[in-house]
């Protein structure tokens, strides 16, 4: 019986640690063949060069698909979702899979979902039925509209998804595959102090000491306020007095917003004692949660890998609203003092419990035999 | 107060037919403003020039787009939904709507839903919450997970889009649009066999005589099967004895097998008594399914305008599985003989009562003052 | 030393024929490997499916791409060269071609072209330096500006192409390739028409006895007069009292006015003895040119393979003005009674003596040595 | 009579500077209207955003459209092309200007140029008919084979537009329109140096007193090696003791790699008398030039603008090979020591006498009245 083959299309750092764990599992698995076709921001060097990272980890990637259309505003995230609505079935038709896996909810997914749909290539979906009121929940559901199985990351994500009309039997709650790679990760504890030394720039950080840690992304449909909300969350971290680390945004719409709070914020404050930093592999990211005092910002991270973690987490604004979380999360709105109060109090608490919301890092190798033993059919019916 | 600007793209010609209503209705109002793109296969002289006609009926395209690749496979369907996303940025862009009004499911109305959704700008749709078993279904619902205010056309769709998550407050049943249209002609009662006369090729209709109509599409999803499944059909017809219009198909992934097997039928059978033409207005169109003996095919037509009217029909196949249906309908498979039967059953019992499954005529003004008056926002929350 | 890595695109029947020597010749080369992508018209079905005959042929398609837009208007010319320039990069980028050859001028052409040229790939141009009086030779003459090695098919292109400031160098007359593939086709003389009875409809043709052939194409730039144009020259064919073998337009805009013209044309003149086909394949073309009492319409062939077989031919309208042309050929312009007397003074001289204008049948080898032995830069320097 | 429509497309900051004095000319002649569309890095924020500049100086864009794909590669640079030239035929199709008018070179103006010669425009071509040994070169001569009218800067570049076998009556040396603007800033000789503290980051700079400005950009064709370049010009300024202005690149192809050598350069310098700036609007630029002690690096403007102002210049590598240059620039390898020979050598003779090699300032009223007066057709000649 020749294998499956499944295709993964990788967009974004962001997918790529979302995905890693089944793309690795589905790799070893004796009845399934792994296609990988990179694109959009996977492809940028000032993101990273994802692809290359892909590559070194063991990942050839099948084609590479430049997608994204500069500008960084609405205009172009739509056009950027058209460019890859154009190359993708090319790439389909000659790849030829048996199923499509799609990962998550960024925009650039949508032209992964569209084109397997219209080419009737059965669709996998990881991380759908999640709430965090914004666009990117519109295409998340939309997806789930579309996808043939199902593999959310929690109960409470896959309750949703059966609400949404889809057939229980297709819906598998394996928890979220970020998890596999964290739970490897903490295991080794490895250093970090010196890779981080060597990218950035600013203050030396020793992370087994008191630290901040900062992730803050521009939030859709907000456009525009990017630069104050990150100025007000440096602000308030300067104010705790303690170091920290200072991540770059990614490459949504308005992410040029919030790089230029970021910039403006470093020019004005030489002193202030942070580093900042392009973007961090998980290898370095998780041990710092691991080990920060607080986590700061909207990053989804905070949610997820916090609850798995126990990372202090203090979660400023609109961008994660709804998502299901630990008691490690604290929320807070945009204003600095209201920051700094919510800061202080994740401070002196310390590192939480372990709390096995989003799975219990073992969804790679699940989503692999769920992938090579189920019937995955395109036709597909609504419940109600 | 400025009017509220409300941008409609059209993309076919049965997207003008259930939209028509609606912008007579839009540009009559004195607090809207009508935008009006022309885009896909509306454009197209193959088709019947649509804009052409939308331009006569007193509606000025503000842009016209080709997007349609040539081909007709799921491929080029993927791919001409990429090409309307990268185009309708930069039109939505230069016209600045306040409302994006898309209609009903055909794959190329994504490239408007995403745009609009992308940019920001609230999202109208026509005709969503209904089941029809296909992939224009899974779009269908999709994009009702991206708008901001729903228009269904029955109480059935109603229900459906509020158990997809959707808040009842911004889900309104007006009936379907099409229907205004159907029911201004049938008040007139047009002569049509001069105009049939002059289209197409082959015998005289009189459609005041008894009469076969048969209009059958390309199933998405039967990929390859249509050559066989209208040659059935039209064998069927013809062992009625009853002369008959043939249609021939629109323009979706398969179009070409259909218009193969219509072809080769008429060249290997040149004394069937039959008139065939490329598609007919509105205004010949409700007439032929006033007079018909039996209407038979996969058009939704006899679903829906059937019910108003009471058209005696014959479904064939899988295309319109599942949707609500008044008692004119009777369903077949693909066979020819299962057809023949279904077909004259229906002959025999001539013309059905008026049914208001799908409306009673008046959703135009109805849309409109909902345009017009209604809070539309882009914030969207799931009611689960 | 690993082989020179030859990638062609072909989009068009017409290409097919003007290259196949070639990529036969390149396949064949111990030096060389052959890539092919086949994109454009030559994917669709309504134009015969170029892309299956040439793996038949035994050229396998390394890569497909849709990229032709529906309208046939000069603004989807426009439309379909960008898609090619999209996508071609990324097959480009897959392939790691050495050098790209590109075939002659036809508007998608200029997307190889220019990817090629950008992506620092050297380029490689057949049948540059012509004449033809149209949009063609601005496009012919500027893929000469990009091309780095020359294979121009007679000796007044070749010198043109020097004029143009290339490097007499790399510019090389090594006749056109189609002539090949007539030589070939003459030599075994094949019988046709039996498949010109099954292919298309109308009257049966004995090619072996009198008969007129008409093979008739829009003109760029006189966009909307070709119904008007095919609409003359039939009814001049007709009056020669000959049957005819009438071939469909190829697909450049306004092949819809043409294919519009010959449709109303049979359908008022159902009884001209004409059979009306789609296209032709060389191997029954080439027969047809042999043995036609007259080539009517503006097809190159007349010209080019014309010359070599000594075909007598009427060249129609401005579509080929300039080109260097044999004994054969008289011109006309586009009134019928014009046509009618050029045709019937075809008629009456016969078949022609060979002329080698356009090379003697042995261009595919010339070509695929060159390739295999010529240094070919990217740097290129005009000579004034 | 109505006024002819000519319809300019800006693409960058280079396009601007190059039309903007025909732009005006076109705007206030009696006969002219003046469409333009703004797009590819005229619309981006990291580029300075042309399109806000352009509408501050009265010209208002009909059209905005995003175009440029992410990632700065030679891929990247034909899929932008592709992306216009899907946009721009919508564009012209509304606006139906009577002539496009394209400028110069750049990789996206070949969108311009293919979408104006499929759809039948005239064309007019400003700057044609130069050498430069690159890529560029080979556009600037492929564009003037469908320009249906020339307007050369130089009569060196008329005399080779002739030669490419284009109508001497159809060629018109009108001198470059820049220097009417740069005549223009020089009368009013304003201060500059409070704009460049306010911009970028480093050392004041005092523009009366001696220092070396400094303008590399990526070699297209030497893709990679921008880093080194960069370095070596940087370290060879610095020896020269002087304080410098240093401009970030435009955003060809490689334009990264020059950035990463300058941010590298700064870190690694933080002592350097340099200040960084992202780029200058003309009316800073020209009076640098015209008080600089020494321009250095490869930006045309070195010899074009250079020869007006007698700007002493050394320009660094391939980048401006051929091209026709005054007294006052000198040449030089990419090595630091060769560098710092020709900077000391154009600093010790100081600045040079006005050269007219590329106009007396008055070019863009010299366009506009050709533009009003000159039959331009679509049909073109070769002239051998």
């Amino acid at each position: 019986m020749p294998k499956r083959k499944i295709c993964v299309v990788v967009g974004s750092r962001a997918n790529y640690s979302s995905i890693k764990a089944v793309m690795r599992a589905v790799q070893a698995h004796p009845d399934l063949e792994l296609q990988l076709v990179a694109g959009a921001s996977a492809l940028l060097d000032r993101y990273g060069a994802v692809v290359d990272i892909m590559e070194r980890d063991g990942f050839k990637a099948a084609a590479r698909i430049f997608m994204l259309v500069e500008g960084e505003t609405p205009v172009t995230m739509a056009k950027s979702t058209g460019l890859g609505l154009i190359e993708l079935p090319t790439v389909f038709e000659a790849l030829k899979p048996d199923v499509v896996l799609t990962v998550g909810d960024r925009f650039e997914t949508m032209a992964t979902t569209l084109a397997a749909a219209y080419m009737n290539i059965p669709l996998a979906h990881t991380m759908g039925g999640e709430v965090s009121g914004n666009i990117d929940e519109n295409i998340r559901h939309a997806i789930t509209k579309f996808a043939n199985i199902h593999f959310p990351a929690s109960e409470d994500a896959r309750q949703r998804i059966i609400k949404l009309g889809e057939r229980p039997e297709i819906v598998h709650n394996v928890g979220c595959p970020r998890m596999d790679i964290v739970a490897e990760i903490l295991q080794q504890d490895p250093e970090v102090d010196h890779y981080l030394g060597g990218e950035g720039v600013g203050v030396s950080i020793r992370s087994r000491e008191p630290f901040v840690l900062v992730s803050q992304h521009p939030v859709t449909g907000e456009y525009g306020s990017g630069e104050a909300q990150i100025s007000a969350t440096l602000a308030a971290v300067r104010e705790t007095g303690l170091p920290a680390v200072v991540l770059w945004p990614n490459s949504d719409a308005g992410s040029e917003d919030v790089s230029r709070g970021i910039r403006k914020y470093r020019e004005r404050n030489p002193d202030a004692p942070f580093r900042y930093v392009k973007n961090l592999p998980p290898e370095v990211y998780i041990p710092l949660m691991a080990r920060t005092s607080c986590l700061v910002g909207n990053s989804s991270s905070a949610i997820r890998e916090g609850a798995f973690i126990g990372t202090p987490a203090v979660n400023v604004g609109s961008r994660q609203t709804d998502r299901e979380r630990g008691r490690n999360v604290i929320d807070s709105g945009y204003e600095k003092d209201e920051i700094l109060h919510a800061v202080r109090d994740r401070i002196s608490h310390g590192r939480f419990a372990f709390e096995p919301i989003y799975g219990d890092g073992t969804a790679g190798p699940k989503v692999a035999d769920l992938l090579a033993t189920e019937t995955i059919g395109t036709n597909k019916v609504i419940t109600y």
